[in-house]
């Protein structure tokens, strides 16, 4: 197998593979170290690579699975964590020169499951400031770059993660969701990308951006990795005050392609935002492939997305100045200008604005569980538009020209008000060869449905197979 | 039987007698009546008395008690309801010229319960202007005096409903507690006050003061009696965000008198702080009972608790700010200046402060149910002092002068940031007569073991059979 084969390669392929003793983690890790070598110049996915650790790591996987001690499906994969993810004697700078040599004396819970899972750790992957914006900007550990494109953006906040795992640098990415930071970059390179119930991953060990609306997930190139890594990450942990205490299914065992009798409600809001057509079109053929897969597709009325960006907006800049309030006295002239000046004017929200948006967000919450009292998941585009030039302030969607970061949280941002479980899964690519998400939203902690369908649609069709030009 | 004793009867015992046909409903409404004739006029506990609509149900509950339909423990007992509980066709004032008029066209939930377990209503209790004060002040509709002593405060914000049980104006009346509204009126009045769990009673329909920490419940003058009122009151109603989707139990069932075994925890924190010597000795020989009755009496130590104020403080002043702002905007001028003030103050607390203020609160609870780990109830002073004159700005508690706010939510506040059942019941009075406090709280939804040792404490004393000089 050549190394690219092997980059490109699932979890789920390489893990039968390594069971079986017909490859060998050091070759895996091999691969993508120098696959790692040949694109880093041109996407700049990682902050911190750690060659040598993860090639001795490669090695004794290679002697534990020779010696029968097999851990299971993620053991001797390859895997990177976006910047803030805490790794113990591995520095951890949040995508910011200010925590530059920062090295944390513990794993958080995530790296933690991986590392005991026997998965390898590759390096540390670039974000932007503080996980704070969409786009994937970073000014001092440089821009991210699609890799279908490397003139256009990866999209944020994890666009390291992202253009890592579609440019086959590693197998496994996470990242964390606020805005739709996990599923904005899946969507524009073109890779799954899963945010899970909140409360589902624990968030302990990682650096909060707003604590009400933050998510761990994985991001991996096919459904079935996101199942494998959900396996791994999911579930109770006591040091993180917001994680449920629920059981945890094996969620491999739900990727049956069966979604015969599954409803699934189409916002029609959705498609009266603004929207580029070739999206649309994308976005209704893969609901017409549901159809086809014997899903019950319907369009449902959800005027309160019209409120989402205002709720979302006031609960998230207002969080992310009290977690950064201290930070922004001491070090804000260290950060990126843009990021600077969203925390201070998070400063000058009110209590009252705040509590106002989160009885919003009560509202919008109840009106959304509604809808899922009639469908089973709710689907529509993952973005808007595909992934704009780097540091182009307005898009054009559809008829209508705006902002870049409210076109790229248009639809994402209600799925972290209500904490819904919501995958996005490539459905196809605009003219120009770029890539188009879809994104499928469940009842809370029932991410075994949403799972099912974006495995069930991948199946059916060829988009996971396309690669990026790189 | 007198109508004074009928007036000072519990609803336990009234109900006994109400069930056997010795005693007429109407016979104990007209009792009610007369007394409130005669002590209305140094109490006013009352912002509106129904004498016609009570003396109409009460005829009804006879006619229907005699006809075999008889509907249970509180059918035709004398019921008062502090004047933020909304009530179908009867003006609702919540303390405030400002809804002189109001008339909501529904019962809230617990209303709506006491009217169908057959309670009778006698009337809107007199309150702080929208609950916000702890010392029974009220310039629209007259200050609440207590029944020991006019010239002292009855407590806040329910005051009103502490002096008509302590009176014998009603046998049972409710209450809601934010900072401490509920337990603080029943210490100083010498009657029974539960602060349920936060979630345990709906608020459907109860004007809000900071929801995060509103809490109705009962005030009546046995334990008995708060069980029975909790049987009528407490469990699920959808049409309140906060409530709770729990199993209630049968609460006069806990009443069983024996406390063999219950760890019973002492904070010293809470008798380091000011405390009156006369309050201190009287919580002091409480444990002790408490102690000869089988329960294991021991110190424990809450270093959290000094940062209750500020954390309580932050959040009520913003949440009622959050609550007020339009009101405040449109009629700030027809407010009592105090609470004007306080809600103008309320609107400077910014988004950070609120959200610090709420991590501090997380920290405070895990803390605080750390100390439930090994003990089963938390035992201190419901109040530092006895009852102070009205309108003293200051109280001398123990040998340091401090505000009156600060000292008489100094002990009540820290189980509305928990959410913890709370009850004050009396144990002792001053030198100069004052009725003297002792607060129990439980663990989360565990009113039963509260209740319990309330009651133990109770029987194996005679406080409850004190009368106010009036």
């Amino acid at each position: 197998m050549d190394e690219l084969e092997i980059c490109y390669m699932s979890a789920g392929g390489l893990g039968r593979l390594l069971r079986q003793g017909e490859i060998s983690p050091v070759e895996i890790v091999e691969a993508h170290l120098s696959r790692i070598r040949d694109t880093e110049p041109a996407l700049n996915s990682f902050i911190t690579l750690l060659p040598e650790e993860a090639l001795a790591a490669a090695r004794q996987a290679e002697r534990d699975i020779r010696a029968g001690r097999y851990r299971g499906p993620l053991h001797g994969i390859p895997v990177g964590l976006k910047d803030l993810f805490h790794t113990g004697g591995i520095r951890t700078t949040s995508g910011s020169r200010i925590f530059d040599t920062f090295v944390p004396s513990e794993d958080c819970t995530v790296a933690a499951r991986f590392r005991e899972a026997g998965a390898i750790l590759l390096g540390k992957l670039n974000m932007h400031q503080f996980a704070y914006g969409p786009t994937g900007e970073n000014p001092d550990y440089g821009h991210m770059h699609n890799p279908w494109n490397p003139e256009l953006v990866s999209g944020g906040s994890s666009g390291g993660s992202g253009s890592a795992a579609a440019a086959g640098q590693c197998t496994i990415t996470t990242g964390s969701d606020t805005g739709g930071s996990i599923r904005i970059p899946a969507a524009l390179c073109g890779i799954v990308g899963l945010k899970p119930t909140y409360g589902r991953v624990s968030r302990h060990g990682l650096t909060p951006l707003a604590w009400s609306m933050d998510h761990p997930g994985p991001m991996v190139r096919t459904v079935e990795d996101a199942a494998l890594a959900m396996n791994v990450i999911a579930g109770y942990d006591p040091q993180d005050v917001a994680s449920a205490n629920l059981p945890v299914p094996d969620y491999t065992a739900a990727l049956t392609s069966d979604i015969r009798g599954l409803r699934i409600g189409a916002p029609r809001q959705y498609f009266d935002a603004p929207l580029d057509p070739e999206v649309r079109r994308s976005v209704n053929a893969a609901l017409g492939q549901l159809e086809a897969l014997g899903a019950e597709v319907r369009e449902v009325d959800f005027p309160e997305f019209q409120d989402a960006a205002s709720i979302s907006t006031t609960m998230l800049m207002a969080e992310a100045s009290a977690c950064f309030r201290d930070l922004l006295a001491r070090d804000g002239a260290s950060l990126y200008e843009p990021v600077r000046l969203r925390l201070e004017a998070g400063l000058f929200i009110s209590a009252a604005d705040y509590l106002r948006a989160q009885q919003g967000r009560a509202l919008f919450d109840r009106a959304a569980r509604r809808l899922l009292d009639d469908v089973d998941l709710l689907a529509g585009p993952t973005e808007p538009v595909t992934a704009p030039p780097l540091l182009q302030q307005q898009v054009l969607a559809g008829e209508q020209e705006i902002g870049t970061v409210a076109a790229l949280t248009q639809y994402t941002r209600p799925y972290n008000i209500t904490g819904f479980p919501a995958i996005s899964v490539p459905c196809g690519f605009s003219a120009e060869g770029m890539p188009i998400g879809l994104q499928l939203a469940g009842r809370p902690f029932d991410e075994e449905t949403v799972l099912r369908a974006a495995h069930a649609y991948e199946q059916a069709t060829e988009w996971r197979l396309r690669r990026p030009p790189l």
